[in-house]
């Protein structure tokens, strides 16, 4: 598995409280399979990692927004948090990007609160996901199909629910990086 | 307007991680209008705020909302914050409180990120309201008709934007309260 994403290239959109696992876990999988990673953000500099019930560590901005286009890259990852998707949802560019993964039909993988940006990205209606319990109304209510999975795989969408969950969700990543464009995934 | 209210009873629903303006600020308005007020919560305790960027003060329960009903009072108050309202509307019995208020057509007023709370508890469709704007689509998914304005009433449903929308949120409460029971407010 390894072998067929050496070298492909994936974006996590992120910004301040993001929740620290759902970033780093990801990240540490696709960093062992050889996969080039970048941390984009809304601004340059570093952005303040939320670890379960404080604010965590800082982290290093690879690229800023503004700077790339999803053509550079082959799947993006939204880890969740509250303050980050919170931020995320308003931000236009945050959403454009987000639904170009969509449009060329790339992997898309979100976690915990990470689905309220596929829903202000207007990505939701009639796709099968799942998301932190607390969305699961914000879900149902955009279109979706919630289910009560550790991680669930429509056509490129990846999503789980909590950090509990991070196993799989590195696992349903990593596989549908390495299967590529899905063409029922679309904006 | 003091004199129309005073006497009547208020809970505010509040859990750990409320902006804590939006407790503190429609708490003091009531007060010095006259109104008893107690802070509900899901535990006996201190409930602690959120202070815009950090964990602020604690804040005693007055009530546990398992030894509570609807009741008890004339109206009830729902501050914001993030992890207030996300733990809060995945709680069930905090959902059958809230849409208590509505089966018996009393005033509930809603700030920033709570109107979550209402979109769980089932009451948004069809009525008018605001929220914080990342809020804006799941009150729209949920058939609500959100309108960018610093405080919306609709028949006994007052909502408002965040902080800053304080001094228009709390003269509606007040007014509310004083209004007493809106026929149009159910569940």
């Amino acid at each position: 598995m390894s072998k067929s994403v050496k070298g492909k290239r994936v974006a996590i959109l992120a910004t301040d409280g993001f929740e620290e696992s759902e970033l780093s876990s990801p990240r540490e999988a696709l960093d062992v399979a050889g996969v080039e990673v970048d941390i984009v953000s809304l601004k340059s500099g570093k952005i303040t990692a939320w670890a379960k019930t404080n604010w965590g560590k800082e982290y290093p901005v690879d690229k800023v927004l503004d700077e790339v286009t999803s053509d550079e890259y082959d799947m993006l990852v939204l880890p969740g948090g509250l303050f980050n998707p919170d931020t995320l949802r308003a931000n236009d560019s945050a959403l454009a990007f987000t639904r170009s993964f969509f449009k060329q039909h790339k992997p898309v993988a979100a976690i915990c609160h990470a689905p309220w940006v596929l829903i202000s990205a207007g990505v939701v209606n009639g796709r099968d996901l799942t998301s932190y319990p607390t969305v699961k109304d914000d879900v149902i209510n955009a279109g979706g199909n919630w289910h009560d999975q550790s991680v669930v795989v429509d056509s490129g969408l990846v999503t789980s629910r909590s950090p509990e969950d991070l196993e799989d969700f590195n696992r349903k990543v990593i596989e549908e990086l390495a299967e590529g464009k899905h063409q029922r995934q679309v904006a």
